[in-house]
């Protein structure tokens, strides 16, 4: 019975995964969280038409969805003010930048990111045999500037670029990713990850020509539209890089009730927007919980906050679990120097109350233990 | 402005895609298709526990579904005799193959399947760099002899089963896949599909090892249970080999309402038996149109019937061409000699009685148009 080998590529990676789910954490732990804030998701909830839009659908899921998304499509081609065959849907963020790297990446390309940005890229990227080089944050910003003096050094294929940033919060300045485009090395494909894009004030959001073939931007209905279980994000960029995902992408993937929620939640503009304003409201209630206790929190342009806890990696790891053993979930970067702090998802209101009550003793716990432990 | 390159083996595989969705052909028509009888989709509907779980589970679609599908896994691996361990959720078995051709196979490695079978499997060994030879049919059964000594021939690493068959509708006697198992090549790994075995006789149903590293078997809540459009299925086998989706999967990919109701459609066993008992008076239904019109059908244990249309492929293809004219979407097999039939879906009745009532008219047009065109 010698049964399944594995092909050697995938016999060498690593076991580690990306990121370890809130409900492993709760079933570890034996209880559920109180408030959920460390997955960046979005607790004012889909735009009521989006709802009624995922309700009804539920009748008709016996149907596939549209393999091609061709409704969604159009919809967002409209208001890129694009061609359809620019834009692919997908599985999430997620899963169209595993179908990039794909497309993209062989055994030993090479890719540059940022030390401490996004880990799924990382896994992806690892995953078909890529090597990643990273550069480190300047200011908590990602170094646009070391990032694309990295792709020149080792020839990269894909250059990662989060903006605004994750797990900063932090958002380049306006015209850099236009420039660092033109300063890319041949043959180097920018990958604009911009999960958090509406988040931001829309004068920093980069200018790009749809056409142009050194970069492909990503977005999502995770985050501003609040709809992360659904699984759904779209990608935009050159008409023939876009039309490349035809030839590997699992056409029937994309859940029929989250096409039609997403196209529902595109028409409803008044909810984004106050749910932009929401957002806004609970960074400064973040920023003001982080003041109160004496630390500061970086001014973010997504719906998080990343807060300095005033120490190095212990602290913040001492905090994360402090405010867990509160009922409170939330992460922190794992690289140094982004490690001094904890990240916090922008909640309710009555979360972020409970957050504010429970902060100065998970603090207070936080610091005995690194004075205890070292 | 050199801009991205894709990867070779990506740069060179086909742009052909496994199945042209029924959303495209009406957009091509310009109307829509009455009856709905070529994806082999279930009209009689999801379990109304799986609606209420799912239009419930779209009030917490801001959240992220558990990545270790944890719930969903346990209460699979209780109706399977089986550990968690030896379950893997995700999205479809379309999903769930592609993982897994990524998993075993590397450029020019071989595989091997039927003629004329599952064509999204063919098109995910193809992206890989897989080689696939087939074997023929043998009186509209997949021919297991056949599998097993080609499978030697070519040193295989993967043999593909649809069992029932996927597009006969037929179905493996009774120990033969058990005995296939005993005569597969070292390294070989016997992919089983199971997508319609639910309509299958129990008696039937293979019964091999959890453990067996030489099988995976597949298994989905598209048909049965209704749920197409949710995008979800799972695969179980020896746990070393289903702890390794854990290296390539997306973690986060499945959707949350898909969750929610595949675990409410589980535990109503009585809207299953309704459905089992529908789809077989669906299957008498299909097979009296076509002996209604001096046709044959052939045996089915799945929820589609293959009729022969009593000629070659250009007579198939003319009666899906005609059943288009009427508002029918149909499918039929793609290789000589299965293609002298058409694959039509176990409907509801209003479907299956308008395809009667337009059958003849079709059947007529299509041998008017074969007789004309050669």
């Amino acid at each position: 019975m010698a049964g399944f080998r594995l092909a050697p590529l995938v016999e060498g990676l690593p076991r580690a995964i990306p990121f370890v789910g809130p409900e492993t954490l709760e079933r570890r732990r034996g209880r559920p969280f109180r408030c959920r804030l460390g997955a960046n998701e979005n607790a004012f909830g889909p735009s009521p038409a989006a709802l009624h839009a995922m309700t009804h659908a539920a009748f008709d899921v016996w149907k596939y969805g549209d393999p091609e998304n061709h409704a969604l499509r159009e919809r967002l081609a409209a208001q890129l003010g694009c061609r359809r065959g620019n834009v692919v849907v997908g599985e999430g963020i997620d899963g169209l930048l595993g179908l990039l790297v794909r497309m993209t990446i062989g055994p030993g390309d090479a890719v540059v990111t940022s030390a401490g940005a996004y880990p799924t890229f990382n896994y992806h990227v690892t995953g078909f045999g890529g090597v990643i080089h990273t550069v480190p944050y300047r200011d908590d910003h990602e170094d646009l500037d070391a990032l694309v003096e990295k792709a020149h050094e080792v020839g990269a294929r894909l250059v990662y670029l989060a903006n605004p940033d994750n797990p900063m919060g932090t958002v380049q300045k306006p015209g850099a990713v236009e420039a660092a485009l033109e300063r890319l090395p041949d043959g180097a494909l920018l990958v604009l990850d911009e999960a958090y894009v509406e988040f931001a004030d829309p004068a920093v959001v980069p200018d790009t020509d749809i056409e142009d073939p050194r970069i492909i931007r990503l977005r999502t209905f995770s985050k501003a539209h609040a709809m992360a279980g659904a699984r759904i994000g779209y990608a935009f960029g050159a008409e023939s890089l876009i039309g490349s995902f035809d030839r590997v992408r699992n056409h029937f993937g994309v859940n029929r009730i989250a096409q039609e929620g997403a196209l529902a939640a595109l028409d409803d503009a008044d909810w984004l927007a106050e749910t932009l304003a929401k957002v806004a409201e609970a960074r400064k209630a973040l920023t003001a919980i982080a003041a109160d206790n004496g630390l500061t929190a970086v001014p973010s342009s997504t719906n998080f906050v990343a807060i300095d806890c005033g120490g190095d990696g212990r602290l913040a790891r001492a905090m994360v679990a402090a405010l867990a053993d509160r009922d409170v979930f939330v992460r922190m970067p794992a690289v140094a120097p982004l490690d001094r702090c904890i990240r916090v998802s922008a909640g309710r209101h009555a979360d972020l109350a409970y957050l504010a009550e429970v902060f100065p003793k998970a603090l207070g716990a936080a610091r005995t233990a690194v004075a205890a432990h070292g």
